[in-house]
């Protein structure tokens, strides 16, 4: 019986307070999307793991937990991420040719902590475009992803922006670099210098003019002006010049001070496809937000549908804030009268909390504050002030 | 490539209006149990299989989908049911002395599905009340259960009572029966006489007596009236008795003309403890709302506390209901405009749905009926009637 009540390693229990919380953000969230007419999809929470994994980076599969069909008999993984999910909805499910908004909220599950402080319960809220490969597409994900932040109160955010077509540019005509492409894009990531430069030695080097172009994504970080940096300081190739285009265009349509640049946050490579995104606060370690374009994904369905959407953690975002503050609350007596059931029917319906007090009960709560009594008033039952 | 986007058996997602229902009735029914006091808890997907299956009856092992866990070798299970981890939850987490109020909301998988029709991945609400043994928190319960099912539009329910105490004294003087008490359980719910009078011939026969007295279960179902009838038929034992003087004592508090008497619905034997209940309506093919009291769950978390709750899936409850109806919505022109960016936020913030129209989009939805349109009239920003 010892220890029944000990939970795995990074798993936890949502107590009361912070419970509301996330409840609150998870609705406000899902009402802002639905303004955007996304319409809500719920996948579910195991499926064939070719299925999961289906057009996702390689990293997916090592945080998938794999569990097998006792009616099948064949593998099932419990989803990690929700986005290749939807978009299978949308490719076979739904099946429509114009532009689909899909949002959706549930938990997912990791095998392994993405960190030292990370949960592998996540409340994965999200919203994704399909069908439509223009930059308003992109334009309205980060939008909505700025005011999703926005909406829990967080307003010293800061949005960084990047493009994946960059990396693709700068290593598609190395064919080290390219075989490579993972550990370059990690390397990047972690704005790992030596890292970069130690590519041009031992086996499988990359060439040193490509380390060189490398070396300089680390550096391209700030506002619009590094748009003109990386024209000057990047080689002038096709990919590069379209990536960097496109980034300025969309600097200048959002016209918000909170979004700036960061050209070594690549995103996973073969995975995303244009404008990828993370979204900082202070208060939080990592990324909140993390969002992009992944063009490619819905091939691995049959049906090449261009997407783009972003999703955050409801759980990491809410812990990160102060938790839902109690309410006040009415107290009624016990008794099973029909006056009485009736009154606390009524204060009910009309929104109020009325708790009923049963005999000699100590009634315990986080979330509730006392400040009136139902009190029965010769034969009339009202509410008084404690 | 070929069918990953099949999905395995009794599993399935679930679409726009089909979520859009289940949100509502989710919001709807987590707020009711607000108003009566219940804080929210939210315990996780995935718990080591020894304290996920503490103190409950044997049938959720079979439920229950095992995976190892990559971080300590052991074995977790996917939860098959929430009730017991928000036990869990009341006996150490919180560690009150009081009474207190808990609901929930989240899916819960099944390994295999419970009926023909039924689905292995459920969306479990429920709401719990622990730390009283007294006949108020099963009113309190009961009346929940059936306001929630009233709540989603469904009046022509009815709730049958039952109590896990008569079984138990009719049983409990005859070791064979105490022996088979799982299998008695399962025939008196199948209502299966021919099985019941099998129970007293072979090995382990089941004295004559005892059978004759079960017999009688099945036979007691209707209004308040089957109270005398059982006080006739069964035989005088304390147990028996009090059973009965507690459902016709939470019959007549209730004084609700859907709620009756279903002395053959036992619950689960070693589980339940006290009152027990189901609701149906027509249209579901098995039950849509079970619940009761299990005062020995807890003890299996080293606490004893009285508890009793109940829960109900939220798929299957909006299965047997309409979708949602489609929801007015103002259609944008496309454009990155300032003037109009700021007319369409001003509109959403209002409440509305406003989809933005992408060059050449032909947008495609099934929850919204474009009524209304955004347009510029000599450098105004109008909303106008299709």
């Amino acid at each position: 019986m010892k220890g029944h009540w000990l939970l795995p390693e990074s798993l936890a229990d949502v107590l009361p307070a912070e419970a509301r919380r996330i409840e609150e953000l998870r609705r406000a969230l899902l009402d802002l999307f639905r303004t955007y007419g996304f319409e809500m999809v719920a996948p579910p929470l195991v499926e064939y793991i070719d299925s999961l994994l289906s057009g996702s980076d390689s990293d997916l599969n090592l945080r998938t937990s794999k569990l097998v069909d006792q009616l099948s008999g064949r593998t099932l993984g419990v989803r990690a991420d929700m986005t290749p999910q939807v978009s299978r909805i949308d490719a076979h499910l739904l099946n429509r040719d114009g532009v689909t908004r899909l949002c959706y909220c549930g938990p997912v599950l990791h095998a392994k902590p993405a960190g030292l402080l990370a949960s592998r319960e996540l409340l994965q809220i999200g919203a994704e475009i399909f069908g439509y490969a223009g930059l308003e597409a992109d334009v309205e994900i980060v939008r909505l992803a700025l005011e999703s932040i926005r909406l829990a109160g967080i307003h010293n955010l800061r949005l960084d922006l990047c493009h994946a077509g960059l990396v693709r540019a700068l290593i598609e005509t190395d064919a080290n670099a390219l075989r490579r492409a993972d550990e370059i894009s990690t390397l990047l990531k972690d704005k790992d210098l030596p890292g970069i430069r130690a590519l041009s030695k031992g086996i499988e080097a990359v060439a040193l003019s490509t380390v060189q172009a490398l070396e300089q994504l680390p550096l391209l970080y700030g506002g619009i002006d590094q748009i003109a940096r990386a024209r000057h300081v990047l080689p002038v190739l096709s990919g590069v010049t379209d990536a960097l285009d496109t980034l300025e265009s969309l600097l200048l349509q959002l016209n918000d001070p909170s979004v700036g640049l960061d050209l070594s946050d690549v995103g996973a490579y073969g995975y995303h496809s244009g404008v990828i995104f993370s979204a900082y606060a202070p208060g939080w370690h990592d990324a909140l937000a993390r969002g992009g374009r992944y063009d490619g994904v819905s091939l691995a369905f049959g049906r090449s549908r261009p997407a783009t959407g972003f999703s955050l953690d409801l759980r990491k975002l809410a812990g990160g804030l102060a938790p839902a503050r109690a309410t006040n609350a009415i107290r009624a007596p016990a008794g099973s009268d029909l006056s009485l059931v009736q009154a606390m029917q009524d204060l009910r319906k009309s929104g109020e909390i009325v708790v009923q007090v049963f005999a000699d009960e100590l009634a315990d709560h986080d979330e509730f504050v006392f400040d009136r009594e139902l009190l029965n008033r010769n034969g009339q039952w009202a509410v008084e002030k404690v």
